[in-house]
């Protein structure tokens, strides 16, 4: 190739992508008059990362070049005002990765104070690349044998208690009627509880506490794990017994969230912990909204639970933001399966009817260390399952 | 075990760790009379994660839940006052994982509004599963043959070109002396233009420059991709000659730069891209602090240079935050190389004088499309090349 060719703008080029697009809905802070210019620059540094002027073909411009599709002034959270700015990205740039996609949608911006991915809309031709839940809302009440109300759902601590003690809490917590037991996000293969002594344990403890109750109790150890862990440890936790797995893909990535998500061999429901991936969530006006970040991508990772921080806890979430979270994981999106919002952090007992309406039959609870309170465990654990089912029977009444 | 042994505050514990501890120095937002409640709730959260009152040992209590070292009243960005709080953990909490040692720093808390990691302190007995880099500033100026003067960095641009015209650029900086030149972070592995075809091509095109010219100019494509890619890829890249390796971690997870470094067939250097995981670091009292995330983490998990963008750029980072960017790049960290901070962003030729003042030589100066400004590429590299040489002999002179 003659090396001045690329500088003519008339040249025959190879670009010939299909003209389908993907929407990232970004509010900004800041004046009217500045949105249309920031929109502009995100448009370009979201995909061709070049200045405008410099951009060596037409072609280019025209089929790779993100669009406004529209501005809109809006209130922001902080009592300022805003716009919200539409961008159309081509679904080439994104390719099938699940990576890119996140790249394209809020790489580089992540970086720029003022600017919050929102929303984001995307269509069947690039959905196809994300098979999404395995399980979801359905799938899970299937596996569990429990139709009608929400799921109930606790975490295997205080970090410090060795296997066999975390075996012991498993058994008791099964026999009263919890249906997800999982690690505490906190447990990975510390010497003091070594994750394959952990997960043999209390995958035999469930097991044996279900052979007594008749129920289905699920045992999720945590397998949050350097790299190249991650699918050996599943692997491995399936082969022990295993009910699900839990993942902190802000710790390990997103996408090894979709890696575990798409393994046939795997097949286990999933449970997505928002340990420092929340940090994206925090502040006004920067980072990715609550439904989007613990909604829409949890759920286009694969996660068939999406744990958050819920208002009324030790966290600071908002009523609005949970709500939002709920909305997006449940709400229809293609083909990927709607699936269960799991408020936690620091819940009460008492809370659980109020809990039960706010978030709907399809929820899972996760309350731990209240559950501690009495000296009998799983007399505790019986009174978190009958306040959610007369909740739920409540709810269904009215 | 007798299920009511946890209960006794009294029995015999299976902990006995070392005592040693690793420290997080987090800065807190609000009065200092607070500060030390939320310091207590802040070194359970990110152990045990469990009410204090029903912690069933003494012995977690002792040996698990992280430790008050200090609390100073100090001033916040904003305006406002705060305090800093250093907090040690026990070292076999993070065990030898960076997944896990990221979770305790700031897996929790990240969801917090109010807190930000400020710095970290790891001991030998902590450090020692962290080989770190494996280049560092020494490790590619051998490579490079490059003793004194700031490096050359350029990016493969912009997207939409085709393997044969990236190929042609390649050759064409390589040709004007541009030490690194690697693929823009939005090129992965589209059809438009596929990673394999990519990196044969570019691979060959500096290798040929590399021979008329006689220096060594390497190409680094991106190897950000799919979690099951990413080996593959860099392994093929290292086939068809590719001279290093660029990784977004905000975007794979920062144990994914870890899994690379660590790869003795693989031996390249590495470059971290910061696309997405800069957004932690915004906001003036919440997420990591900028030295701690581009330089103290990027260089555990073993970056041989840390892109960042530069004050004077197209982003808002301030001199301050630059500069506590490369300082902890390059101070000395126990047996962890020194690595290159690398200022990027939309910085043009007329800078280099001023930013080789600032980061000194021990930088890799990034400038993408201000070398696009001229029609001849070469020359104008040629020009950057000039200008860094020219500016690293009156930093010498003074």
């Amino acid at each position: 190739m003659n090396s001045d060719a690329r500088d003519d703008g008339n040249e025959q080029s190879h670009l010939s992508l299909s003209g389908e697009r993907f929407t990232a809905v970004y509010r900004l802070s800041g004046s009217a008059s500045e949105a249309e210019s920031r929109a502009r620059a995100i448009c370009l540094e979201q995909t061709v990362e070049f200045p405008d002027a410099l951009i060596p073909s037409e072609a280019i411009r025209a089929q790779i070049v993100g669009e406004i599709t529209a501005i809109a002034p809006c209130p922001i959270d902080d009592g300022n005002s805003g716009c919200e700015v539409g961008i159309r990205y081509p679904i080439e740039t994104a390719g099938r990765e699940f990576t890119q996609l996140l790249n394209v949608l809020f790489g580089n911006v992540a970086l720029q104070p003022g600017i919050r991915l929102q929303r984001i809309e995307l269509p069947p031709r690039l959905l196809q690349h994300y098979r999404g839940p395995r399980f979801g809302i359905a799938g899970l009440r299937q596996r569990l044998g429990v139709r009608h109300r929400p799921l109930l759902c606790t975490a295997l601590k205080p970090m410090g208690l060795s296997p066999i003690e975390l075996a012991d809490l498993t058994y008791r917590l099964a026999l009263g009627g919890i249906d997800l037991i999982k690690d505490d996000h906190g447990l990975s293969d510390q010497r003091f509880c070594p994750f394959d002594e952990r997960v043999s344990r209390c995958a035999e403890a469930v097991a044996r506490a279900n052979q007594k109750t008749g129920r289905t109790s699920l045992y999720l150890p945590n397998v949050t794990a350097p790299a190249d862990e991650i699918v050996p440890r599943a692997a491995r936790a399936r082969a022990q017994g295993a009910g699900g797995l839990l993942l902190c893909p802000g710790l390990t990535g997103l996408d090894s969230l979709r890696r575990l998500a798409d393994d046939d061999q795997l097949a286990l429901p999933l449970l997505s912990h928002p340990a420092l991936l929340g940090g994206l969530s925090l502040g006004p006006n920067q980072g990715v909204a609550h439904g989007v970040l613990f909604g829409t991508l949890a759920r286009l990772a694969g996660a068939d639970a999406t744990i958050f921080p819920s208002y009324g806890g030790r966290f600071a979430f908002s009523t609005t933001e949970c709500r939002e979270i709920a909305t997006s994981a449940r709400t229809p999106l293609k083909r990927l399966a709607p699936i269960w919002p799991v408020p936690a952090g620091g819940m009460r007992l008492e809370q659980v009817p109020e809990l039960v309406r706010f978030y709907g039959h399809d929820s899972m609870l996760l309350i731990g260390g209240d559950l501690h309170v009495s000296p009998d465990l799983t007399a505790r654990c019986r009174d978190f399952l009958t306040l959610v089912e007369q909740s739920a029977e409540q709810l269904s009444n009215h």
